[in-house]
């Protein structure tokens, strides 16, 4: 063994996982770490460069092939060789802390959110008992209550932090159905009234998937129209309501997004709640996307109406930049989640404990197991503070509303909805080549259809940016841009309508 | 802003968020991180030190009053002030890589795969599609059917790394409902004949939950009595399912736990997988806890007939040491979870993108958002080899059977089941005052049932060393101890025998 003199220069080419603790050598697992921060560190360092790709395409037939020299093997492998392995992994990754890199709802890389993710690496625990994450328990309802209190919830309520918004959305509705109708945990759906959610017909696919998961099927979720900006029209959901009750079928639960996928817009939520206390009816509040407007003074007033809610799902992983994932269901009714999912097993939740058993949180999950993924948003927040966070939020919106004016300026632009409430801007390039074509015609909508595909493949090969594009109802596909990441610019807004302009120019 | 040499003695206390990239430098990050990655390693080595306490306990109410004073505030706190909170959640956390942390299914530190979970942090992408995440969904893919070979499944399948057992588990039911029961897709459970599962009486309550979740209700899940080691019972199986058949209720599932959560029994696949095909119901396997035994010839018995199976749920983070969470689920019919679960989401699973979209892997989910978990696992197998992992297993299970002849061997202690088959040990501590006692008269009952839970008080207050207890049917509070750290010795194994005596002598 090495003395911890040496290892700067130590090669870890001789040396195996045994070297490592338990078994080996506190210096050499060390240092082991402190080059795989190194990597880490040039990694990120090198996604804040402008003038780096944000990926290098491999197509996978190609890149399939070529991890077939990276089998699992016999013998073990050296600690240089899992170094190498590591280099590799990140130079075929998207470099998502690119300021560039605008394809999702979540980018940009935050130190102190990554520091808290080591960290939570580290002690290697599950959220399920207190008395294996006591800390993190603590931190867990702390984080939540700031969060209640932002959606202007006056009462401390119950809550967790999840693996992504799908399955926050899906703790919305499965609380419904047995706030509603106790005997289903028992029952089943088999006997219960048909139970019918309702959604905008912009909501996130995960509402659906809900419904199908929980074992409702497609056909008990409603979808209702939405305005010409993309939110949910109130009066139309009434009207559905109101047809339900007519066949007998049972109106129990509501979703209002706070910032649809695509198109950013913001539910009525005052008028939808109206609705809901009328016909006795769970609101939920899909906020994953659009919740972190909650953090700014000049943009909160999206969510109005979110103090009224039953539940919200809000991921700060999206809008405020948490390392991915982290995703808060807040649910103001405290016993209901317990009654959802309680099982009672004796071997984790035994009531005998020498602590107050209330504290353990795993019998009201969907899980058991569970990851902590609070201390990486307690810290960044921590780091940030509300003011940090409010000027972030500020900054996005104002990169949105500088695209949205660009594109309103640019004659080979064209905006696919007027004054966007979040920070989504949809667009399409309307090259050259079709500028003449009457805009309603069917040639113009299947022209224009597969340019943003082809950009957007262009794109990808050149590896200088990434953003998302969709066809959304009638409308032939066009390109979403999200602002999500603190790190991107003023620069970085122009340099996008121009990369399209220089992609799209001859087609 | 510092220049790069100051920066060791650099006082964070006057460096703050807007220090860090993407708007400070990259110098005061990495240096940032190079703090965080020394505190990880403190407290990894802390952990490993045997002279350390395994713990230090504070009762929650006492413990949420100190978190009162680490507010999130409206001004944003310093670096110093952020790395101070990571000393401080690290101190007051679970040190489950010590070698005396026998809590849970899960405990050690793996250097290399906490390597593999930092990498993962810095590179913070989703697994959804192939375009966001290109080497980990063929990492995925390779480690998924490096796994399934390992089940003696000899064709590609489909599959998943999911946040717990728990939702792979709920997986199995769901694609069983779906293969037997397209609509349901569509119509939920309603006007559905009534579907039975079955599992052991001794089985996970996840599975409970899984018939929760999806609309089934615990009515229909059907408890398998279990013989004298903990194992189904095949008779009692076909009985159950006779009996069903006779209510016109439709048997479509069987699940077979490799590795029960308290005695670490494995239910006889061959037999039931026979009972399986007789029915037509799927099969599924539990082998969250003990799949590990796959790794090693010896022990791989213990598992024989999972070649037979439909679809197996195996958890790396458990027996094999992998950092929370990492949970595989196998499933042979390759279509059937994109059936259960396709949304066809035009804006992420666009079907004109410039490369094959079958490697997207997000819309056969029960999640939109996933993340990575194949790479802590594929890493730390490349470094440990298959061998270095079947001498993993077999030292788990040789001290397993070290534990098992010294409960046998001394006088004040009981076995609960002779000849454990996984490494779990499951025993009575006797203290001299009960010896005299008639063992089956409700006055021990009553007295031994109060044994276990003071003494894991006790050894929590002292922070000694961490372990599990429960009752099991009519069986009174035992101990449950399960081998799962790579870095426990032969002689954790005495002291925690000679502990329990210590604390216990008194009572």
């Amino acid at each position: 063994m090495p003395s911890p003199s040496d290892l700067v220069a130590q090669d870890f080419e001789t040396l195996y996982h045994n070297h490592l603790l338990p078994y080996g050598d506190a210096e050499v697992s060390e240092e082991f770490l402190k080059q795989i921060t190194e990597l880490m560190s040039a990694h990120i360092i090198k996604s804040n460069n402008r003038d780096e790709k944000v990926l290098n395409f491999v197509y996978p037939e190609k890149l399939e092939k070529f991890f077939k020299d990276y089998k699992i093997t016999e013998k073990p492998l050296s600690l240089q060789k899992i170094i190498d392995d590591c280099k590799m992994i990140m130079e075929l990754s998207v470099k998502t802390a690119h300021p560039r890199c605008f394809n999702q709802l979540f980018s940009g890389l935050d130190w102190v959110s990554l520091a808290g993710e080591c960290i939570t690496a580290a002690c290697n625990t599950s959220m399920y008992t207190y008395e294996m994450a006591p800390a993190f328990n603590c931190l867990e309802k702390l984080t939540i209550d700031k969060m209640a209190s932002l959606c202007g919830w006056t009462e401390p309520c119950d809550g967790l932090f999840n693996p992504g918004g799908s399955i926050s959305n899906l703790y919305s509705v499965q609380a419904a159905m047995n706030y509603y109708f106790p005997n289903v945990k028992q029952e089943g759906c088999y006997g219960m009234p048909k139970m019918i959610a309702f959604t905008s017909k912009h909501c996130h696919y995960s509402m659906q998937r809900a419904v199908v998961i929980l074992g409702l099927g497609t056909n008990s979720l409603r979808q209702v129209p939405v305005d010409e900006r993309g939110r949910m029209i109130p009066e139309e959901l009434e009207k559905l309501v109101l047809a339900c009750k007519e066949k007998n079928e049972v109106p129990f639960f509501v979703n209002c997004t706070s910032g649809t996928t695509v198109v950013g817009a913001y539910d009525p939520i005052e008028e939808v709640n109206k609705i809901c206390k009328k016909y006795n009816m769970w609101l939920h509040i899909d906020a994953a996307w659009g919740g972190g407007a909650l953090l700014s003074k000049k943009h909160k007033h999206l969510l109005k109406g979110i103090e009224e809610a039953d539940s919200v799902t809000w991921n700060p992983h999206k809008m405020m930049g948490v390392i991915n994932q982290c995703s808060a269901f807040l649910c103001k009714k405290k016993d209901i989640l317990a009654k959802c999912n309680k099982m009672n097993a004796s071997y984790l939740f035994q009531q005998d404990k020498l602590y107050d058993v209330s504290y353990d949180s795993g019998d009201k999950t969907l899980q058991c197991g569970r990851h902590v993924d609070v201390l990486k948003c307690w810290l960044m927040w921590r780091s940030k503070g509300d003011i940090g966070f409010e000027n972030h939020i500020n900054h996005l919106f104002s990169l949105a509303d500088l695209l949205y004016k660009e594109v309103k300026a640019r004659d080979n632009f064209e905006a696919v909805f007027d004054n966007p409430q979040c920070t989504n801007v949809c667009f399409w390039y309307i090259p050259k080549s079709l500028q003449h074509l009457d805009r309603t015609s069917t040639e113009f909508k299947e022209k224009i259809h597969k340019i943003a595909p082809k950009i957007k493949a262009e794109m990808m090969l050149k590896g200088s940016m990434m953003m998302s594009y969709q066809p959304l109802d009638t409308k032939p596909n066009f390109f979403r841009m999200v602002f999500n990441n603190y790190g991107t610019r003023n620069e970085d807004v122009l340099f996008l309508l121009d990369e399209i302009e220089r992609l799209g120019k001859d087609l």
